[in-house]
């Protein structure tokens, strides 16, 4: 009960302090579908830059604990949604960079996700271990649906929206996957796929919306479920190639967890970070054979494929963590190896891929890059930047 | 000069009327990011539709010939570009629904599109034949690129933008194709493809921005160009099936010349319009094979897989105009023929594929549908709707 209090009050105090901190008095109004949101981890803040011109709209701050920050957006992309890891749901009008809501969504959450209709944010809680499902307009909690399988109460983790207006999500602590229909009122488990591999720490849904992808940190596969089937989680292998030199099988600290999105699938081709590798692992996505391992100079946190598909940027995390290498998918070979700065991190191109943002999460700023000529275009001061979320995600699935 | 006059006068005419007809006088402020724009192809008029809530905000009347009227957006998504027949360019402010901005771009015009860097409108016209740069924001011309190819002046067609900020188009009079770099101050013309086919009438770029595809009307096969070497504009077959049925050989009139769109391209298949047969042509992107021919009651004007890449819409135009045929992409075959009513034509999803707008031209209504179970969920009177536009075009190649 105590804790309960607690939770309360430095909630209630979160409250209070939100508020935009916006730079210009009479800020123009502004189209809201090239923005670009930075989460600022250490402050709980957020900056709003408008990415075709690249101009800072301002800072909202009061947004909580956002050590892992996540943000989504309304289908109008009138509103972002920010999700702190303390649960919070911070609602902010992208018009006037105002806070208009604010809830708790649980105690301890790493993300979310938009259902397919647009309705529903839906949260992927580690404790109590449940996905929640808010309404994206009151940010009422309609259903939780607690994330117990048989005793275990597991964390959630790759929560991700798909076609027929379902959700998708992992059970870290007892490796199943399971299936929500968001059509239904009661947002019912429809399926439940269990032993698909230990201890799924991420997934991605393919832009396609067709494959939903698990990662493990103590198998050597991933789960490969397709949703046109949605009949059973094949394991693909991670470690089968034969020629894959020292990098392949040598292991390496677990510096952090790599995240699985699906900007790692570029024309037919899965470019996937490994687990405790200093490769990335390239699939073929008509039959998610292993087509080739690529050495690193480290270990993989994130793979981004450029918008026009032809590159993929890899995002080294731990050791050479400034580092962000850049394979060629016409080769599948490293063309370019680059830092940014320190604690180079979470790139994100603009559409269409004319510009590429990165945080320097140890530098305390935001730089664009060109990514064709690697020249940098920009750059903003930001309180040690970490995700950075593009309006361009409201159209693509699990984004 | 005299005919010159005459479209001053009637061009000042137009920018008196030009106005916004907004059907609430304290329109809510809203995101850009998922509006539907409509043509009214008569009445030279768009509506504007908030497709999250399927709210209607409001119809801007006075934007010149739009018999063939295109819309593009800039890329914040604040201001959406109507370009008439008439070469009429309007540049309307999404927020206010006030027009900000007309000009002639030119004298007969089919269309446009953004530059891979937002910075620019670029124009395709048949008369003069010509791509005519506009400045994005004060609509100034920058450039006009003359489409004389030796003696020939010649409608230009099928005009995309590219990545690495290049734009693409055919020469329908010269059977070319020509590739422009927007990088460049002077937009030089860097490549030139001559004998391509016979008679250009569109062309589309792949959503991944790889490749460039045109179709003609006088040649049995459709070009390819790879941007990635961009070499050689390699021909396909459109008539190589053995076992197509009666329906793939037997020739019909051409009721009107199909449209190509990226939106053609789904999963690694491309699901094309065939000129002047009942059937589509379903090849492999991975090496351009026909894979097979779809039988259709009519002949193909677009074809548009829903966003979550498992089915294609076949807009049927001429014979059974009425109609609209679905293929599934899994068995390849018709699973669905319906009629939403008179006239029934440009199917656009809503991002996500939660929603389904179709224009009745004849019927003076748009409706939605709900993709999955073919439930009408809403519909909206408009004067002979045509071409539907989402905003959700700003993030793809060539839209």
């Amino acid at each position: 009960m105590k804790r309960l209090i607690n939770f309360a009050v430095i909630f209630i105090s979160l409250l209070t302090i939100a508020h935009a901190d916006t730079f210009a008095n009479d800020m123009p109004s502004h189209g809201t579908a090239s923005l670009m949101l930075i989460v600022e981890r250490e402050s709980g803040s957020v900056l709003v830059i408008e990415s075709s011109t690249h101009t800072l709209l301002g800072r909202v701050t009061g947004l909580g604990n956002l050590t892992h920050g996540t943000i989504k957006f309304s289908k109008d992309g009138r509103y972002a949604y920010v999700i702190g890891r303390d649960a919070s749901v911070s609602k902010i009008d992208l018009m006037t960079l105002n806070v208009v809501k604010q809830v708790k969504g649980g105690d301890d959450s790493v993300g979310g996700v938009m259902s397919q209709d647009g309705k529903y944010l839906a949260l992927s809680n580690y404790s109590p271990g449940e996905v929640r499902i808010l309404d994206a307009v009151t940010l009422d909690t309609v259903k939780i649906i607690p994330a117990v399988d048989e005793i275990t109460q597991s964390r959630v983790v790759g929560l991700v929206d798909a076609p027929g207006n379902l959700l998708i999500f992992s059970l870290m602590d007892s490796d199943s996957i399971w299936v929500v229909d968001a059509n239904n009122k009661d947002f019912s488990v429809v399926r439940k796929f269990q032993n698909v591999g230990k201890t799924p720490y991420d997934a991605l849904i393919t832009p396609d919306g067709r494959y939903y992808l698990t990662g493990f940190l103590n198998s050597n596969e991933m789960g490969i479920l397709d949703t046109w089937d949605m009949s059973v989680v094949r394991k693909i292998s991670t470690i089968n190639i034969k020629n894959s030199g020292e990098a392949g099988t040598t292991t390496v600290p677990l510096w952090k967890v790599p995240h699985l999105k699906g900007w790692a699938i570029a024309g037919g081709i899965a470019v996937l970070p490994a687990v405790q590798r200093e490769v990335v692992l390239v699939y073929d996505t008509r039959d998610w054979h292993l087509i080739k391992e690529i050495p690193l100079v480290g270990t993989a946190l994130y793979t981004v494929a450029s918008p026009d598909n032809r590159f993929v940027w890899v995002d080294i995390v731990g050791k050479n963590g400034d580092i962000i290498q850049v394979i060629d998918l016409k080769t599948l070979s490293v063309v370019k190896t680059f830092s940014p700065g320190k604690g180079a991190t979470h790139p994100q191109f603009t559409s269409k891929g004319n510009s590429a943002y990165i945080s320097l999460m140890d530098e305390d700023k935001v730089v664009v890059y060109n990514p064709v000529t690697f020249e940098k275009r920009r750059e903003f001061e930001a309180h040690s930047p970490s995700g950075i979320f593009s309006t361009e995600r409201i159209h693509k699935f699990g984004m």
